[in-house]
């Protein structure tokens, strides 16, 4: 039975059923040392309509590289060595090999930090778009954009996109989204791509349509990496472990309150004293929160009231 | 029996004593309604060294006001309404009345947002010190700073303030933090305001020392907001719900998987829905997660491996 | 005759002509003082194709608000009583009187400080498209969008702008460009509101195509506040003060250096000595230099070389 | 006789005693091509109080990189070659070889893009103190601080880090500044490294205090890169290049408006046309004037006035 937990990764879906036994008849799963076992390549292949449904995740190919302390990756020998591997895979997706127009998409809210990591990443990406002057006719078209968030545009980021396809005609879009995993061990740590595009529910900021072939006329590669887990899931994941351990209700309710607060800070992960739980919307909350401190501030020594 | 729960809020940790019916010689509590009772004032004034060590806060007073839809006070009256009531509590904790120096410290990390509210609102705060001849010399001498977090300055706010204080010796120092919470419910909708400084374990980044008279030998004013909870707070509390509402053992575990995890979606607070559980230093690993993604699409498009 | 000078502002180019006394047959201008002459509204209006042509902007309305210290307004009241007069022309401007849908675009470079109005504009304006549940259906549909700058998306804000315009069809897109002036003393201190749009050579940014009616397909109300001057701009005027002031041949060559250098600052506007002259992409450029030196730094303690 | 031409460069000021054929007792001067002559490096040693005051400098080293297309260098490869060489002459200034405290000061004013180099590389400066449980006790020491300017803290930086420095008490302290030069030429293709810290007249923020030893007590090691040019400084270089060209008066003055523009704009050193001329506190203006536009905008929609 498939749990419904949510996920961006078609890992930790396959996981779910792995964990009840269950076969699916058109997911072909492979897994691949690389690095010197820094880091697992799993290749989740969802190849008839009938696994889609029963995964919830499109047809297609679903990459994922657990990536052993990407978040600590700090020097240039270690980023060379993994972004030559995530490279390798995105060229298995993209059709065109050695020339091609490409329109990379950073999904997410550039002020909440960790719905930031397609605008970020875009900001780093090199263009060669209307620059042939410079790099020649005879390479990729490369150009880039940030598409911001509904809240802030009200415009969904694949109505934005989709005028733009249209318009600037790319072979292939390659979208960067920040997701959200089930598991807090996957957090910053695991790198999806897929060429099944971004799917509704998808994300951190949840979007409410996909970006897909079908909605915007042209492939779409994805690239995402988990940075938040849902509070709910984290939630369940402890009860589990609760009602595992021991018959929950009598053990656990013969403790007295600190001695249960304490146990549960045990029992969770020990990764979740770094995490904290913060409102989606944090951004614009910090905005308005700033200025009401600011002028109360202000009218103090200004002696307005 | 007081329970151990991690809170920044004075108001919280007085609430845990009430639910068992304790009453805390030493402590006066007293609550006043503002505005059409639209902010909800409460006082905690910690009296006795003894009152102190069991609310494990020093001796002080804390202001706490509860605003009702802070968070969305987006319009300029409302604004107006709400520094007006925080300003004159503010006030009431200055010594200094019509003119002095003070040092306002945006604390917290900028590039994280739930942590940046500090930073944040000291950016808007006017500045008069050094600009005798516009602001004349009979008023007040305002300057302000945002120390940084240690991760990035390797060191403490506390350093940094004390040695600014003592060459620029305000009068006193007025410190603005984000703060967590215990209950969801006072994510960005509580502003307390206390004399007695920021102390150890306070704040979104756990300060390790304190921000106070002791500790920068001059008075320090806080105003705080939560804005995040602690993962394994929410876990409590949902816990707490679902033991209080059924014998959690047995119809609990004869739910299945899926029907577990709704039912934990229903219990927790309608608020939860717009919460997200995301690692500490998320601005940290998103720009090292953007600069490895980045890299491995330039890499594709310069033929470079 | 006319002068060529780069101007954004049909106000200045209008004075251009006037300095000469010529009096351009189907240009007609109109001037108004408002807010207790604080506030000093133009209105070039240019009705024909011909006088279009000598003014190089096209045929539509110009009204320029000259706003003595608009740079230096920053009490809430001020702001109100601009704001105020800006609304009521830009209002003018808009054919849709009660509702309509609106496409606001913020042009320009967000990193670079004096490019950046247009996307600090749009962060601050309420968005009601796509949320019909709080704002209801018979109101404004506003929504919006920063394009970034070729350098960075390889993409013409126009392309960019011309697709999003047909997949949201919007009845009229509202611009926010940063301007260049020809004058020092109209820096940050005069708002131009066109229903021209935006055409080539304008902005700081040096757009290559025009942003109007004819390029997407939809009316462009363009707004804009000039934050740069052109360097010939200033050396020019500095010329002409000098040239007029005496023959500048014998006296100036008579002064020493140190002498001509002074003279210049005294005759040149006061206000240059607030100025800089700065590289176009200077953000950029701060990123790749913040890179080199860092890693200069880092590589010393780290041993490596 | 020296043109009194506003530089943060000893070179520059070197140089324009040269054109005089001045030679200067006590000032050394020694030049050395690095990098397959991509790299210029011109150290000038002011070893005399006497030459000092003639130079308006302080005795000591000045090392200057003139780096043939620093701007350009994007390339890994590129950067880590500058970078090498960058890193060299830094640790001939440092007294400390094998271990000490360091602490580096970002100047400048992180909103206003040209003055914003020292934050910018401040935040990717790899931190040490206070962690010596990840880099043990027997290495560098590093912290850091960008300290904010004046306009925004109201203490003038030497207060702030003197305060700092007291408290922490680094061996040395490395302050890097964005620079003003008096040619073009050298914008963001000079580095300067130096072991007599910033002194007053300095930078694109023109502090009114020095930061040196005398000043804060501790060694300052100061790394600087010219970002901006006086206004002044190109007007005067024009017109000197005007003068030597020909008899100014009678061949310029019978040149008509438009023709006499044209020749400035072509007599100008031809990176002018990338340049413009802005504001030094255009960061704070635009913060304001997007308010204004934001509210008049949002004013229009909400039917307020």
């Amino acid at each position: 039975m498939n749990k419904e937990i949510r996920t961006d990764l078609a890992l930790e879906t396959r996981e779910s059923f792995e964990e009840d036994n269950v076969e699916i008849k058109g997911v072909e799963v492979s897994e691949i040392m690389r690095c010197n076992n820094q880091i697992k390549v799993t290749t989740v292949n969802i190849k008839t309509k009938k696994s889609a449904s029963l995964m919830k995740k499109p047809v297609g190919k679903y990459i994922t590289l657990e990536v052993e302390d990407l978040e600590n990756s700090a020097d240039m020998e270690s980023i060379d060595k993994i972004s030559g591997v995530v490279s390798e895979y995105i060229r298995e997706l993209i059709p065109q090999k050695d020339k091609g127009k490409i329109l990379v998409v950073g999904l997410g809210n550039r002020d909440a930090t960790p719905d930031s990591l397609g605008p970020k990443t875009i900001d780093r990406i090199e263009i060669t778009r209307n620059f042939e002057e410079i790099y020649g006719n005879n390479s990729w078209e490369i150009s880039s954009i940030a598409p911001g968030v509904m809240a802030k545009t009200g415009m969904e980021s694949v109505e934005i996109i989709k005028g733009i396809v249209e318009e600037t005609t790319p072979d292939v879009v390659i979208a960067i989204d920040s997701l959200a995993a089930r598991s807090v061990k996957r957090l910053n740590s695991t790198i999806q791509l897929t060429d099944t595009g971004i799917n509704p529910g998808s994300g951190v900021g949840n979007h409410r349509h996909g970006l897909n072939s079908e909605s915007i006329g042209c492939k779409v590669i994805a690239i995402g990496i988990p940075t938040v887990v849902d509070v709910a899931t984290i939630i369940w994941d402890t009860m589990d472990s609760l009602i595992k351990m021991f018959s929950i209700n009598k053990a656990y309710m013969e403790l007295d309150e600190s001695e249960q607060y304490e146990f549960i800070r045990e029992i969770a992960s020990p990764k979740m004293k770094a995490l904290y739980v913060t409102p989606k919307d944090i951004d614009e909350d910090i905005q308005r929160m700033g200025i009401v401190l600011a002028k109360a501030l202000n009218d103090i020594w200004k002696n307005r009231n």
